[in-house]
């Protein structure tokens, strides 16, 4: 058995984490053995490994945050899925692994017949984009929305997302060669000055009210700029690795307002049953196909410091996912 | 009769502004003659003088924005406040002048033994203060409020407003000259790096929900580094002529939210029942002395250029106030 470790963190992630041989204790009461299925590279866990994220776990840890497997093994006196069941692994066991051991009772199963490597991508990146789309302004059937960083996969689910419920979207890309990359919009512009002129002039003077932002740097206020009077500009990144700027211009004679998303927060807060909620209509969405990401490459454990240093590198057209060989 | 006109604006204030001769025109149904007691200069309208603030008057303008009169003379079959009455000059007459002609019934009286340089200070400052500590979080007494650039009037004004509810105040201040400037603050710091750690000594840990920025650039980010998870900071200004920067780790990690606040919006928003709700409890509390500004200078419209340059200039220590020789 493998999994992708690291003991200290740094600028260049291939540099900290290593794939290592180890063998898990025997299953105590309660504990399930799962065969990693499939686990994705967020950009979270290039912060965790950078040490720039907003929570950090101990050292050594064990790359990897979300992920499906299969259950292989069932503790003494354990109640769980049964085994050979596909099912969610808990948020933050260290997915990037050949094999996991789990709490039996944080399980979700999933249908069997659905792709692994969509569903393993299911517990981060497309709640972000449907809580960013439902908790901050109230939008109907026919309302724009502006998201920059469009091409990223939270971006790719937001606008399948806002698809289903009739919103329209501007897509804003920092490239030409990522417009090619966006799914699902029905504007597709490239960030630099006058972003609100041809936003304006694409969307027919649509009152822009909801903003969402990966970028940060000049681009958040840009991005303000296209915003009609009260609206709301979220952040959730700094693909910049620049902090925000937003100009008084902006939200001060504009009154707009400023908010930031971390799903991790919702996690704290949202109740079991809100979770629940969540997570079961985005897994339907995600099991029969209406919502997806674009997988750039898959890489075997062994194969973590290349799947990394590809997942940090900003040329990506779609998701890193590491596929354990067995 | 002398009035301070501007026909183009430009970034030097004082080489755009002149005080001119005028008649005006002989009264008319419905308006008033006000001789002006006294009239301050506010951070927006050196703003508007040099183009940057985010409402401008058609050019020729007269300056000045607020400020109190004496009832002069009422037009033919005109009812409204008697002849000699103290009154509040409605906003945007052009308030820097000996004279002024104004719809009789916009005028609103005040009390005639008080201050009139302080009554004439009514009508932007301490609403903005009185509604960013109003509006945006609901405090107790003995909850903390921040604000940085408080050594400004709505600085003073906001810590007098805060005592009076029963809030404790943290006053930050870009240099120590400006520390004996700050009024009825609780604590006193003098911005820089670690802002957030001597405020957390200062206050014992405070957990501080609101925080109130009127310098930008990257103040608005040490300022947000001092607030608690959940918080929010509002903007109302930017002395340090930069835009807002606020890093992911201040407002993404700890879900805070970024508001602007214009008073211009707010006289847009606000029923007349409520601004005379607000104006009554601010009238009555600068009428009795209990909200207050400092004046550093007070000059003669004849002296317009020489106000304008020191109201623009950052080394002041009190507001600069046009009180015309009559």
């Amino acid at each position: 058995m493998l999994r992708a470790q690291y003991a200290t963190r740094g600028p260049r992630p291939a540099d900290v984490i290593e794939a290592v041989e180890f063998t898990p204790a025997p299953l105590v009461e309660g504990q399930a053995l799962l065969q990693v299925l499939a686990a994705p590279i967020n950009p979270s866990d290039v912060l965790t490994l950078t040490g720039e994220y907003g929570m950090l776990p101990p050292l050594p840890a064990i790359g990897g945050n979300e992920g499906v497997g299969k259950v292989v093994e069932l503790g003494p006196n354990t109640t769980g899925p049964a085994v050979g069941t596909t099912v969610l692994l808990p948020v933050g066991v260290g997915t990037w692994a050949t094999h996991v051991v789990a709490d039996a009772k944080k399980l979700v199963p999933l249908p069997g017949n659905a792709d692994p490597v969509q569903l393993s991508m299911l517990t981060v990146n497309p709640p972000t984009a449907f809580l960013m789309l439902r908790d901050f302004v109230t939008l109907a059937p026919g309302d724009w929305v502006i998201q920059n960083g469009a091409n990223s996969a939270v971006g790719g689910y937001l606008n399948q997302l806002a698809k289903l419920k009739g919103y329209r979207t501007v897509s804003v890309v920092r490239r030409e060669s990522a417009i090619a990359s966006v799914e699902a919009a029905d504007v597709v512009i490239v960030d630099g000055p006058d972003l609100h002129k041809r936003v304006a002039a694409a969307t027919g003077k649509a009152k822009i009210r909801l903003g969402i932002d990966c970028v940060a740097g000049a681009a958040t206020d840009r991005l303000a700029s296209c915003l009609a009077e009260g609206g709301t500009l979220v952040n959730y990144g700094r693909m910049s690795g620049e902090v925000c700027h937003v100009s008084p211009g902006s939200f001060v004679f504009k009154d707009l307002t400023l908010r930031g998303f971390w799903l991790v927060l919702w996690f704290r807060k949202a109740t079991p049953q809100e979770q629940t909620a969540v997570f079961g209509e985005i897994a339907q969405l995600v099991a029969t196909g209406k919502l997806s990401a674009r997988v750039q490459a898959t890489f075997d454990v062994r194969e973590i410091k290349a799947a990394v240093a590809l997942a940090a590198s900003g040329e990506r057209a779609g998701k890193v996912v590491i596929v354990p060989k067995v």
